[in-house]
């Protein structure tokens, strides 16, 4: 478990808002460099402020966490409503993510308190997320919250078709509708 | 790959109605039952009509095939739009069931590729999805279309926490604010 005596008064926690999606485009660039993997990376705070402030409804959401002196946006996490045929409405986690510099002082622990308490009080059935194996302070900052692993379990796997991939499905569908 | 040749004709896939909610409820049963989980199964029709089809935004989207001869529902898929922080909007597969005596007619195809084009015609950039590993059709039917197993590639585990968890953690994290 992440320490959480001693810092809570240093920070913050709140709602996003248009105005820190630099800041949080920033720090999931961080989080591709950290995962050597900023190649792949293609956000811009432009994207970011459409998709989350501008879009109705917005495409996702988001909580910060910012210091109380100097309000710099230090940790984020972004996350959207799914639906389980079987419970409901449920929440997925897309994102958590602290800066370096501020870290062991309980923030992302904080983030994910802060989603379950308005995924309970929206109504949301579970609180689904994903975790890289490798990545062992995060699996085990989430098992200490209480959080199944259902690939160990019950053998779940996460797929995904891949844009191109999508492309020429797409292709190959239309074609067919004609034929 | 399922069959494909000679029963398109049979088919229409279309977008669910309201009044397809009954149908679809009873199919995700059966696949609860078939899955030896109906224990676990909650859902009702008057919940699916609430959050598809009289919330604003509607909880999910769904698509479903139904025989030309006689308009019985036969298959369904349930799917959500989600967010990756790299790549923007994707969509998320919850559900595809074709019911027993209509399956290797190429209906599962065919809702998964009904879904992809939705997810290409409105920019969505990612298609993800969740196999179990014992289930060995399902998972070479997404393979054979082109999808990634990012659980065998990048041990990427899926999380839960449950109902329960939730709400323990809900109370201590709303006591720990009061003090």
């Amino acid at each position: 478990m992440e320490k959480q005596s001693g810092h809570e008064e240093l920070y913050n926690i709140r709602r996003a808002k248009k105005t820190d999606c630099e800041e949080i485009v920033g720090m999931i660039r961080g989080m591709a460099v950290e995962e050597d993997m900023e190649d792949q990376f293609k956000m811009t705070a432009e994207v970011l402020m459409k998709d989350g402030f501008e879009s109705d409804p917005p495409c996702f959401s988001s909580f910060v966490a910012e210091t109380k002196k100097g309000n710099e946006v230090v940790a984020y996490t972004i996350f959207v409503m799914q639906y389980s045929t079987w419970n409901g409405k449920i929440i997925y986690l897309e994102d958590v993510f602290v800066k370096q510099n501020h870290r062991n002082r309980g923030l992302a622990t904080k983030l994910i308190q802060k989603v379950n308490e308005f995924s309970v009080e929206t109504g949301c059935q579970q609180f689904r997320l994903a975790c890289l194996n490798w990545n062992k302070n995060a699996m085990r900052l989430y098992k200490n919250l209480g959080c199944r692993d259902l690939t160990e379990e019950e053998q779940w796997h996460m797929l995904r078709f891949d844009n191109d991939v999508m492309h020429n499905m797409y292709k190959e569908s239309k074609h067919a509708e004609k034929n």
